[in-house]
C-alpha cells in the first residue's frame, strides 16, 4: 500500500460535516465559518529530522521549512495565510539551543508572510526530533483554486524550475509562491492548481485525477533547474528524470483556459521578471499522461516518481 | 530547563498579529475572523507511542485520545469543536491494521462530538509512531474563559476524580467535559479555567500564575479516584499525593465567584447528577499555593508533579 492508498483507506473512517467546503484531498481544507465574502483554510504538515532534514542541517533553514512547506499549500489554493500553530516532538537529550534556532526560523519565516504563531505543544518523541506545523488562512469565495477544475483543452504551466531541490538546497530555501498565486487568481480564472511537492511525476497525476482529465506534457517545455542540469553532465539520471521525479519544488503547476495562455504569459513577465513561467502541456479528455518529444508520443506511467527515460 | 521553561523561551521568537486575540499560554487560542458573535479557538497536540500510550494500548482508544485531549482544551475555553486536521508519523514496517484501528477511533471520536476531520498528512517517521492533531472550534466572546481571570477570594472548583488515570486506563477512555464547561459559562461567570493534563500540582499554578494570584486547598475537600485510593492502600504514594501529581485527568479546575458558589453547586447536582463537583478551596492574593488539613496549613511547591508528604 502507498502513501496515498493507506490516506484514501483512512479516511473513509473520518466524518465531515455541514460547514466543510472541501475536506480531505486538495492542498488545505476549505471551511464557511458564516463569513460572507471569505472561506477559510486549513492545513496541517510535519517535518521530521532525517526526512525532511538532517542533523546536519541548518536548523533555521529546518524551521523555516517547517512552516514554508504549509504556506505552499495555501498558496495552491489562491490564499492568504494568517495563523500558526506548531507542536515539537523532542527525543531525550537534544540540543536545546539547535531547537530554539528551529524557532527562529519558524518566526522569522512566519514574520516575513505576517502570520501569527499563537501557540503550540511540545511533547517527548523517542527517536526523531520533529515538528508539526497547522496552518489557518482564508481565502476570497470567487478565488479560491481546487485541484478539481482542469478541463480539457485547458494550458498547463508551472512556475520556476524542477529538479534538483534536494542537491541545491532549494528545499530548505524556497519562498512559497503566495503572491504570484494570489495574483493569478485574481487575474484569470484559474481552473486548478497544486503545488510540487512531490515532483511534476506524482503531483501531475492528483490534479488530473480530481479533475477527471489527463494531459500531454511537451519534454522540451517542462523548465530544467541549472542543479538537474549540471548533476545530469555529471552522469546522474537525466535532467528530464530528474525535474519529473526529484520532487520538493514548491512550486505551482495550474490549468487555465488556453485562450488565457498568452495573455497570462504576457502579464507574467510584467508582474514577476524574476521567475520563470512555462506552459508545459495541455489537458487531455484521455485520462492518460503522455508525453510527446522529437520522438513522438509514448505514455507515462500515473505513479508518483516514475523511473523515466532520457526524453 | 523544565518544558515550560523551554516553551517561554521558544515564544519568545514568534511573532503575532492584530486578529490574535489570545496567543501562547492558554489552553488554547482565540482568534478574532471577523464575526461579531464568534471568536475561534484553535489548538494543537500530539500522542507518540511510548509516551501518551504503548504498543500493548487498543489502537482504538489511542486514536480516541489524540483528538480528545484537544476537546478537552476547547472545552477548557468553554467552546464548541468543529474541524480537525491529523497528521501521522508513520515508522517504518508498522503494522497498517492497527494504523487503521487509530483511525476509526479517533473518527468515532469526532462523529460524537460532531468535529469533521477535514484532511491532515501522513510522513515517514524514524522512531515512535506519533498522531498530531489540530483542532479548531469556536465560542460565544462573552463566555469565552481563560486562565487568566481568577481573583482573591474566587471559589475553586474541579470536576470529577482526580489521580490513577495511567492505572485505570481513564487516560483513553475520559469524556471531555465540554458540555459541562459550556454549561458553565453560559450560566455563571467563570473567572477562569484550565484542563487537567498534568494532574492539579501541575496545573493549578498555570492558572494562578496566569491571573496573579495564588491559593488555599482544603486537603480533604480534594476528590480522589477509587483507583488511587485502591492503590494507596496496597502501599502506592498516598492517595492525595496521587490526585494531585498523577496527571491526565482530563478534569476541568475553574474559579468563580464565592457568591456563586452555592447556586452553581446546586445547579450543577440538577444538571449533571452523575459528575462529582468538589470546591477544594479558595484564591488568595499571596502568590502561593497553601495545603489546609487537621494539622494546620503549609506551602505546595509552585512546580508540577510535586512530591508530597500525606495530609
Amino acid at each position: 500500500m502507498n502513501e496515498f492508498e493507506l490516506i484514501e483507506r483512512l479516511c473513509r473512517h473520518l466524518p465531515l460535516n455541514a460547514s466543510t467546503v472541501v475536506g480531505p484531498g486538495d492542498d488545505c481544507a476549505v471551511l464557511d465559518l458564516g463569513v460572507a465574502d471569505r472561506r477559510f483554510l486549513f492545513k496541517t504538515d510535519a517535518v521530521v529530522e532525517g526526512v525532511h532534514f538532517t542533523a546536519e542541517t541548518d536548523p533555521r533553514l529546518a524551521g523555516v521549512k517547517a512552516l514554508a512547506r504549509c504556506l505552499s499549500d495555501i498558496a495552491a489554493m489562491g490564499g492568504t495565510p494568517t495563523h500558526a500553530l506548531v507542536t515539537l516532538g523532542l527525543p531525550d537529550g537534544y540540543d536545546l539551543g539547535r531547537v530554539e534556532s528551529l524557532y527562529i526560523g519558524l518566526g522569522e519565516c512566519a514574520r516575513h508572510h505576517e502570520v501569527a504563531v499563537v501557540g503550540g505543544e511540545t511533547t517527548s518523541s523517542p527517536g526523531s526530533l520533529w515538528l508539526s506545523t497547522a496552518l489557518f488562512g482564508w481565502v476570497t469565495p470567487g478565488r479560491c483554486v481546487l485541484r478539481s477544475g482542469a478541463r480539457p483543452g485547458d494550458a498547463l504551466f508551472v512556475t520556476g524550475e524542477l529538479g534538483g531541490s534536494l542537491a541545491s538546497g532549494r528545499h530548505l530555501s524556497f519562498e512559497p509562491r503566495l503572491e504570484e498565486a494570489r495574483w493569478l487568481a485574481a487575474t484569470f480564472a484559474v481552473h486548478a492548481m497544486i503545488d510540487l511537492s512531490d515532483g511534476l511525476a506524482g503531483d501531475l497525476p492528483h490534479l488530473l485525477k480530481a479533475s477527471g482529465v489527463g494531459a500531454e506534457l511537451h519534454s522540451q517545455a517542462v523548465p530544467v533547474s541549472r542543479t538537474a542540469r549540471d548533476r545530469a553532465r555529471k552522469g546522474g539520471r537525466s535532467a528530464f528524470e530528474a525535474a519529473l521525479t526529484d520532487g520538493e519544488d514548491y512550486e505551482l503547476l495550474f490549468a487555465v483556459s488556453a485562450s488565457d495562455a498568452v495573455p497570462l504569459m504576457d502579464g507574467w513577465k510584467t508582474r514577476f521578471p524574476g521567475t520563470k513561467l512555462s506552459c508545459i502541456g495541455r489537458v487531455t479528455s484521455e485520462t492518460t499522461v503522455t508525453i510527446r518529444d522529437a520522438r513522438g508520443r509514448r505514455n507515462l506511467a500515473l505513479h508518483g516518481y516514475v523511473h523515466l527515460q532520457e526524453p
